[in-house]
């Protein structure tokens, strides 16, 4: 099984600035494979190459005069685009549906293409009826304009995410491994020795409640080792100032 | 339960054009609530106006001293950062992961606070250490630099799917309906008809592996009702051009 990674292709792009910016947004998301129909202002380009901030280098980038060129090679060609214009008879994917089709097709040995269209207008009807299937990034209906190296980087994001596995939540405590019960224990167990002879529960009936609810805090911060020796330091030094006359 | 909206931080941001595209990629997500802590270059800046392709007029927009002011109001701070800086015990989240929490929070009536740090060199220590958790972009591991628009972009995309319900493929066939078995059947009925009529199955013995796949193609393309009549007249129009002389 290749791994095929998806061609970009923008169609009639008008500012460097933006070619650039995609360019960078396509690295950040693994992506190499930059095709450029008949972009207004030329190639190579100085605005694009500073925008890129040293993505450019990494990419590869091919010119062609029309669409057709440019996605001869692939087997499944997906089309950017807003609602408005979605007036043809294709599959309408959000990104991460796009995403996971061309993970599956690229495990079939299948070429896929992502089209974009120019800043002011977009991709044109016969654009788009080159396409197989329309993407449409889900969006703030009152508010769709998309930049377009935003809408790349959304699309490419969703193709690196398909992929990858990092944890929703990372818990990281430094290099100190999680207190374990009995050292949390020992903790609250001598705090609230200390907060008795304090005199910090003045109501017995109250103190199991209020016990239970300084535990709660403490276990939600969910500490390290030293973090909970550090707290002990902490109960020392309290201690050891009220003691001072 | 009120829907709140995170408020989204800049914390020292150097370009204009960069808070105009962030106003820009805000509004893409629905997020309105923009704080300033610092803005190099001051504000407004006709940069930042200019770069949000009309978003700053719906985006409401304050000015800080200090990160502690801007944030005073926050239950919770999430504060971006990439994986080098990643040296204190705070938990990490993925952009997707934090979302999740965020809506949890305002759920519970809580507000969020997502902070980013200026264009070269990101939040510092100090600023990190002001906020409860950290959020880091699974990227391509040789090119994690994302443009601060791109970084808020991903945190606000995150943010509106977490609650957007759009199907990841919408079936789309024009104003017709989709064809039924029995219209399809029909279709392909006739076609078998004519196309035996035409010498196209020389083997009796391979005619029913070739209708199989001849029948899988014409269902795969899930074709409308509309779009079944249009290949009936299609072969209408091929039996009347084959039979003139």
């Amino acid at each position: 099984m290749k791994n095929l990674i998806p061609a970009i292709v923008l169609v009639r792009p008008q500012m460097g600035e933006n070619i650039g910016m995609c360019a960078r947004a396509m690295l950040n998301c693994g992506l190499t494979d930059l095709r450029l129909v008949n972009p207004r202002d030329g190639w190579p380009s100085d605005k694009a190459e500073s925008a890129s901030a040293g993505a450019l280098a990494h990419i590869n980038v091919t010119i062609y005069h029309t669409l057709a060129e440019a996605i001869a090679d692939c087997g499944h060609v997906y089309a950017t685009s807003g609602k408005s214009k979605q007036t043809l008879a294709k599959a309408i994917f959000t990104p991460e549906g796009c995403a996971n089709e061309i993970h599956a097709r690229a495990a079939a040995d299948e070429m896929s293409a992502i089209l974009f269209g120019c800043e002011r207008s977009g991709l044109d009807n016969d654009e788009l009826a080159q396409a197989h299937s329309i993407v449409t990034i889900p969006a703030n209906p009152d508010f769709t304009s998309f930049n377009i190296s935003q809408a790349l980087l959304l699309m490419g994001y969703a193709w690196l995410r398909a992929k990858d596995e990092t944890p929703a939540k990372l818990l990281h405590r430094g290099d100190s491994p999680a207190a374990t019960h009995a050292e949390m224990e020992n903790l609250i167990g001598r705090l609230f020795n200390e907060l008795e002879e304090g005199g910090f529960f003045p109501s017995p009936a109250l103190r199991p409640t209020t016990e239970r609810n300084i535990r709660a805090s403490l276990y939600r911060a969910e500490m390290s080792q030293q973090e909970a020796n550090t707290f002990q330091g902490m109960i020392t030094a309290l201690i050891g100032r009220k003691k001072r006359p």
